[in-house]
């Protein structure tokens, strides 16, 4: 599998986000996966803010997340999409003064952008994800997830299948389009490097042409996580 | 960066590690992060166990971890070594009828292995990582994480440095190990792939001679997920 960022000129907010891919990427061989950054998504979508103080960045991290809580002063821990982010994605980072929101729906992106370029490149088999830096449970440092993706199974199904004893597996699905985003994301960076896109080819993938949007959901009861959603007392101290 | 997988025999119990490992990988080029599977580390130390029925299966999780609280029957959240894992790492896929613990001191068992194989290969920057799968909150799918690693850096530090306007980034650190793993453990699947180890060339990493072993821990009180590990009624419900 190779990874390869592509550098470009700064984003601008509102622009044309598959003319800015094929500017600067003449050519992609069919089988490809495109990694792109959920900043020039939210970008091209105008999805911005400017929030005279804390008060109203507060308002627009509570207004854009399902569930909120602060965990420092001015750090919220919240879900959106069905999935746990920093401050409902509202960054103040690479934004140039103002904030930059999550995009409004990275499913539709990737498949919009994936059905123009499969015809401006005339190939058949494309994946594309829109990555988005988070961070895990007592674990230091950020790393890529998929926001979205179009075009490959986000998960790799292995219940059913045999190990290399032969033995049923029960349970593993692989989380290939997260994995693949945090491969793009390290390869991209998330300072100064103006690397907003990431060629992945030879992945481990399975195109397709329809995904499912929940497919990598998982209701709350089911989560083995779920103790921790419990707020009674009866949990073992952590 | 590119991420090639290793195809293997299987690997036998007690079995030397760099032995294994240099009968498959004759060369390695100076600059190159191996990865290799939490499995055959913990094989190879003999970290395996015979439970007799689910009691003792139980017994043997709660004994490997920190913290555990069963989520489903059979199936346990815990810590061990500071993170979160299933079952606290005790597998019974691909394990031949045995459950396979997780090895004893992924740092130090990294740490030998890279000291052996930059003598055998003679280079100087080799970077040795130990994966494990894990699952994050509200996720499906299993991705790699970095267990244990030595001759780089865990994190990239963005802290105090400019982005694309000049302004300068108050907390982001990537989480260079753990996105490594992520792309390392897809390409080495989790089914009947035989391919335990994967060689990462040409990755965004800076090599060092000492890691400190606590670089990817976070305190408790520290973490953004705090909210999630108090106890009491006052938090909003999830």
């Amino acid at each position: 599998m190779n990874v390869a960022p592509i550098k470009t000129r700064i984003f601008k907010e509102r622009e044309d986000l598959t003319a800015f891919i094929t500017a600067y990427i003449p050519k992609i061989k069919d089988g490809t996966v495109l990694a792109v950054t959920s900043k020039i998504v939210a970008l091209s979508e105008g999805r911005t803010a400017t929030p005279k103080n804390k008060k109203e960045k507060e308002r627009i991290i509570r207004a854009e997340s399902e569930w909120a809580v602060e965990s420092y002063p001015g750090w919220w821990l919240t879900i959106k999409d069905g999935t746990f982010v920093i401050n409902a994605g509202v960054d103040d980072s690479n934004a140039g003064g103002k904030v930059v929101l999550l995009p409004k729906d990275s499913f539709r992106v990737a498949a919009k952008i994936r059905t123009e370029l499969k015809k401006r490149y005339r190939i058949k088999r494309l994946g594309v994800i829109i990555t988005d830096s988070r961070v895990a449970p007592l674990r230091k440092g950020v790393f890529g997830m998929a926001l979205g993706y179009a075009g490959i199974r986000g998960l790799r199904d292995y219940r059913g299948k045999p190990d290399i004893f032969g033995r049923t597996l029960e349970v593993t699905e692989v989380g290939v389009a997260d994995s693949l985003a945090a491969a793009a994301a390290l390869v991209m960076g998330e300072g100064k490097e103006r690397q907003p896109l990431s060629i992945i080819e030879n992945a481990p993938v399975e195109f397709c042409e329809k995904v499912n949007r929940k497919e990598l959901r998982i209701p709350r009861k089911d989560d083995i996580y779920r103790p921790l959603f419990r707020t009674t007392k009866r949990r073992e101290k952590l």
